[in-house]
């Protein structure tokens, strides 16, 4: 497996181990992981830190050019706020885990000029689906529904 | 004017006073103030508390539905981030300060259903332009440029 695909996945397990949804992911610029995080609703009490947010802030404040060489990973497809910060920085490739069980806006990524690729990984899809069966208000409200 | 937008104006000095940029965020259900911020790249070095994020993450976890009622009020055109937290959570109306110092997604924000309505105000333009004149690398760090 890409390894990169699995430091995300270790941080959505770290996410589910402190009670969390297990949603993961790093920030990859030259083969370095440069910035993990995972999703904090729980945690944090966060509204905003889903994990490709909290990944991005625990890179820190990086330079315009590095961002426009980086790969952002996400063990589950990114929903409109992380595919808007991946956007807004120029992130020119996205992998996602899986888009099985939630599907954020991958065309207009696309169409906004992004490489977006979908891994299909079943051990993301089962940790979510998993997730989802046990904890469907936490889920629900998450994706603002 | 609007008591919404001079709010957010508010927090769009309060964050100058505080040698930040000066964009600032409020979020509104029901003629009530729920929620207040202002972006926090300087002061938390944050790259994801946009005045917008900041003004989510401070009214807190809210269910769906009051989401589904609220109006976001910030002083600057959302950018594609802050227009993605508006479009998970289902945010119906967004209140613009200006749009003439940076525009985000305004076009794609309206097709995705949301009544974005632009104040074209004077102090808002002033603040931008005064603090893009002073601080360009603060700012252009701050839309990814």
């Amino acid at each position: 497996m890409d390894p990169f695909l699995k430091a995300a996945i270790d941080e959505a397990r770290l996410g589910l181990a402190e009670g969390g949804i297990p949603i993961g992911s790093v920030l990859v610029i030259e083969n370095e992981i440069v910035g993990r995080g995972h999703n904090r609703r729980v945690q944090n009490g966060s509204v905003v830190l889903h994990a490709e947010m909290d990944c991005l802030e625990n890179a820190g404040r990086l330079p315009a050019a590095s961002y426009q060489r980086a790969t952002l990973y996400s063990t589950l497809s990114p929903c409109d706020m992380c595919s808007g910060a991946a956007l807004l920085y120029g992130i020119p490739r996205v992998v996602v885990g899986e888009n099985q069980t939630f599907q954020g806006p991958e065309s207009y990524v696309r169409e906004r000029g992004v490489e977006v690729t979908i891994a299909d990984d079943q051990e993301c899809i089962d940790l979510m689906r998993e997730f989802i069966a046990n904890c469907p208000e936490l889920w629900n409200e998450d994706i603002g529904e």
